[in-house]
């Protein structure tokens, strides 16, 4: 055995001794290296392809000669002729070993290759699909030996590719027979491989070698929206995005409001269940169309959503949500067949929900921690999904903690007197100057500033037509800085803040960003209520953060992640200024993008990452905001901008907030989100 | 602890000593006695009733002195005061052991108790359902430990009942959360325990303790007529059985006139499915109308039925079946939701479909091994399954053979003259005079025999309207006894037989059995034609038995099992005489009824039973008579009656058959059904 040649694969590292004779792939999969393969080693595929290094490999110790593997043979030659072999590349399952050789496997040729992340703190993602494809040559029926066609098929699958326990669904069985013949007992069938609940099960068969790929969904189910994306489960790719409103928003804008719909409406959540059911089918369709993809390959979908979404989705009534102690129904992953749910993709789809961390903090968070991972993070990182409820989660490799926040819809711009949705027209980007308090600004579909001499001409067709979240956010935080608004958010006079900008508004004062009204247009202020709004939602962000910290036994994060759409268009400078996140060095603190959509893809293409989430939200602690004495202490604090207790050192060493006071001392206009009434 | 007090069970015998204390039903699960209860020992649910035996009990070695259990405590008083406690019994939950004692556990305390079958020759069956029902007290919702309820109720069946791993289905999510609050967290659940395949199921939950049970279906799915018995899983018992036409005999009589359906009419095969299953829906309902149970409650059913229903109850077009090499789609036993099938029965209720033995051979054929239990007999039993298919098995402990043979319909009383179905006024007994060549009859409906003088006015209100499978066989069979007939199969002239009762009709004479035309009734003979017809069944039938008998090595079997329907009113001498069945003592060949039927009630209320067919199956050998070239020898044989070759020693020692021949030597009437066409 030892004068037997010597194979080493490359990037794994792995060698053995092998006869001379061997193919390629055969050594790779006695190793164990991941090498690709659909038709198992019969030429027909090509997914097997390597790399065959020449020459001195001082560092695996071998010199490779030239005929270190055997001659091109006629199967690669008609492969290169029809389809082109890469130079240099050989068909494993053709060459066979003849002397000491490294063998290259390319990330094409890996079944578990990496998918990149575009982020560059964000891990890659390891293919690992539910569901794929194997070419098998199935024994015919005998009269003698009378089995089934099926049983036949699952003992080829056991034999040419080690799966057991294969099961199918009727429609495998209904169509099963012809397709066999018309292969001439020869088919590919794509295969879910299963889970610790389910056994692996044929989804689909088609005659002969089948060059084709099968799909998945990734859908991130919001209170709003719904977004999917449609990724390629071959290569983990995504081949179409798209989403809709969710339907369900004609029952109630947030979520409180529906779950009062469902009590208040005897089959109230069966409507709003079908609703969504229905939007999505309508999603899914467009989604594949889109890419020209037969809804009936989409064989997996991965589902994230906040509790009440959850519940909705399954037909569950939400009232337990509505109220202490927040009784989910089930907390843990959820796998069922997607005719459960409605949804009409493959008949055999699979859906997986993951799993709930409490009453209030969903599958959406769990997926920002499989996106994020804060249990794999060296430092102490803050990831905050922020929306109408913000999701918090903190820790390190050690503890990971969990907690929402009740923020309210202000930081999407509703509650807000000239909020909008973000969408052409809407105020993205604010700066105040300091001297003169004068505003310019930014719109979303337009580059240039306002006080640019193109911008009206830019601007012309969409207008401008209100402040977005991030808008507002900038707004309030440039108003701060420029000693314009108070630290208890009061908004100053003309004469406090000298600027004609704030003007008079019945008892406070506004201040006025653009004013159109001359031309006809919109008059779009800051007003003082619009600072209240936005001082709640930054105090129930902060507070909940802040309470995870103590529970951490922390003062300071290392860094923050903001994950959520909203997330990635704040400044994070100007999410300081409004204490909306503890202080931490600006560079620290990133944006995720949809955090919960990225984990729904990865627990999409990566099945093994659902055990790892599971076990993941398991370990979580969970902190129930509303049952903290010190929860009601930190908002009170955080009402201040930024804060009226902690010190926020970093950010006080990038800008220096006015110490200024608007208070006349009539009332209690600041300060908690509580507000005395008084005589005129 | 050898100083513990002892304590013995019986039946089981088991034994153990227990600290002083110990409750009766904790002794008994810790010595794995079968001792019933659904409340977990809380004195709720009473199912765990015991009788202790005072005394001397020398066969164990114990004297029970009084006091050996701890007094009647309130628990039992208030649950006599209630229900009324059987003198002598005691609650296990409550008696505790105080010395040492003999406890007898009665058959209805027992979970797995021996339901009795009729027959003296069949095995009991062992009570052993899918569901069971367990109550639990579930852990209330924690803000601090935000878990599912579903999870929590999880948790109870585990720590309470060991019952590890269980899901539910949708619709239990959907209503499980006020079941939980109306019970004060106190509740009921149907379990199904799963299997190999499956995990343990939440079926249902009711709210505090539930006084109730689930039921199941034993449905056999036959050509002509779909049976079902509604069976209460809780005893086993059955309480409604009904049955209807199967409603696809619209498209067809036989079976392969249903396959020819299919491969003419496009859909055919999926108008077939829709049919059946149509036609069991309405036979549920019924069947729970009938025996006053909600038809939500019944969760499990059980299927037996040949190949060609298998395929077309599951959606699969029945093609193959049509044709060599009469390949099934699938063979194994399968598993699903009663949904999959449209059936519409409890949300989660399972299918089970006993597995094929071949092509030709269906899961009615292993719901009659189940039944018969050929596997397990000492002596060589042949099982026949008698109807327009006769599936026929042969074997001991050692060895089972099985194949099918094509009978045809002759023996339901098709293709003869004066066939018809077994019903009033049909003719199913014959005795001919051996001198006089007189015959007398009885029909259906009248226990008369036709020479009784109060016959006709007995019969007045069925008439006589024809002859069913069983009087068929018993007329030809007296015939030939009478010398009416010849081994060849021809029935001799008035002169050639000595009776005016034979009648020329075309080249060849009939047997006029009953003669009403006088008075306008019908005139009810047996023809030439009739004759061919039943040679040709039984010669199938035996040449079956036969080529087994051949296989397995041996000339006789010791003793034979007639099952179906038809297989009931067959007289052992008459089908012997015929030479249906092979030569054996008369008291050795019993009637097994809807021995299909009775497997499938096996299967439903013995859930272990199902692994124990598949196995059974699997040790089967097929034969494939189609392809033995000696089936058509024995065929050939066997169409002279008794048999031109086999001696049937044992039936000429009870009968005498008459040496004659009828055949002028003018052609090739008799023998192999075949005919040579000559002038006239």
């Amino acid at each position: 055995m030892s004068t037997d040649p010597l194979v080493v694969f490359t990037p794994s590292g792995k060698r053995g001794r092998f006869p001379v004779g061997t193919p390629v792939l055969t050594a790779a999969r006695q190793l164990g290296v991941d090498l690709d393969s659909v038709c198992g080693g019969r030429g027909i595929c090509s997914k097997c392809q390597i790399t065959p290094g020449y020459g001195e490999f001082s560092k695996h110790g071998v010199t490779v000669h030239e005929g270190a593997l055997s001659d091109w043979n006629a199967v690669e030659q008609r492969y290169d002729d029809k389809r082109g072999l890469t130079k240099g590349r050989r068909l494993g399952c053709q060459a066979t070993v003849q002397m000491d050789v490294v063998i290259d496997v390319p990330p094409e040729s890996q079944v578990h290759k990496q998918v990149v992340r575009k982020r560059a703190e964000a891990r890659d993602i390891t293919l690992n699909p539910s569901t794929r494809l194997f070419y098998v040559e199935v024994e015919e029926p005998d009269m003698h030996k009378p089995t089934g066609d099926l049983e036949r098929l699952c003992t080829a699958l056991s034999e040419q590719w080690q799966i057991e326990n294969v099961h199918a669904d009727l429609h495998i069985l209904q169509t099963m027979q012809p397709i066999l013949r018309k292969g001439g007992w020869k088919v590919t069938c794509a295969v879910n491989l299963g889970d610790n609940e389910n056994p692996p099960m044929i989804m689909q068969i088609w005659p002969g070698f089948h060059e084709g790929t099968v799909y998945g969904l990734a859908v991130d189910l919001g209170s709003t929206t719904i977004a999917a994306h449609l990724c390629d489960l071959g290569t983990g790719e995504v081949v179409a995005s798209s989403g809709v409103m969710n339907p369900q928003i004609r029952f109630g804008e947030d979520l409180m409001s529906r779950v009062s719909y469902s009590m208040m409406n005897k089959g109230g959540a069966a409507e709003m269940t079908a609703a969504v059911r229905e939007g999505m089918n309508t999603l899914f369709s467009n989604i594949a169309t889109d890419a020209g993809v037969d809804k009936a390959l989409i064989v997996d979908a991965v589902f994230v959503c906040n509790p009440v979404m959850h519940h909705l989705l399954l037909g569950i009534d939400p009232f337990e949500l509505g109220q202490a102690p927040f009784a989910l129904a089930t907390s843990d992953s959820i796998r069922l067949d997607a005719r459960e749910l409605d949804l009409d993709l493959h008949p055999s789809a699979r859906v997986y929900l993951l799993p709930c961390i409490a009453g209030h903090v969903g599958a959406d968070a769990a997926a920002v921690a499989l996106s994020e991972a804060p249990d794999k993070s060296e430092d102490l990182v803050l990831v905050v999904d922020v929306g109408t409820n913000a999701e918090i989660l903190l820790g390190n490799r050690e503890k990971v903690l969990a907690c929402s926040s009740p923020t309210g819809p202000a930081f999407e711009g509703a509650q807000i007197s000239a909020g909008q949705r973000a969408a052409p027209g809407a105020i993205e980007k604010v700066e105040i100057d300091p001297v003169t308090k004068e505003p310019r600004f930014r719109v979303i579909g337009c580059d240039l500033w306002s006080d640019d001499p193109a911008f009206a001409e830019a601007t012309a067709a969409t207008g401008i037509t209100g402040i977005c979240g991030s808008g507002i956010i900038e707004a309030i935080a440039e108003m701060r800085i420029a000693g314009v608004l108070d630290a208890s958010g009061l908004i100053g006079s003309s004469a406090q803040a000298g600027t004609d900008r704030c003007i008079p508004e019945g008892r406070t004062n506004s201040y006025l960003l653009h004013d159109a009204s001359a031309t006809g247009g919109p008059r779009i202020t800051v007003t003082n209520p619009d600072i209240r709004a936005i001082q709640m939602a930054k105090a129930a962000l902060y507070s909940g953060a802040r309470l995870l910290m103590d529970k951490f036994g922390v003062d300071n994060v290392d860094r923050v992640v903001l994950a959520g759409a909203f997330g990635a268009h704040i400044s994070p400078k100007h999410a300081m200024v409004l204490g909306m996140i503890p202080d931490a060095p600006l560079d620290k603190v990133t944006s995720a993008g949809n955090a919960a959509g990225t984990g729904a893809r990865i627990a999409l293409i990566n099945s093994a990452a659902r055990a790892e989430i599971e076990e993941t939200v398991r370990r979580i602690h969970k902190v129930e905001t509303a049952v903290e004495p010190r929860f009601q202490e930190h908002f009170v604090n955080a009402s201040a901008i930024p804060n009226s207790v902690e010190p926020f050192p970093i950010l006080n060493s990038i800008v220096s907030l006015p110490d200024v006071s608007f208070n006349t001392g009539g009332g209690d206009e600041a300060g908690g989100g509580r507000r005395r009434r008084r005589r005129g």
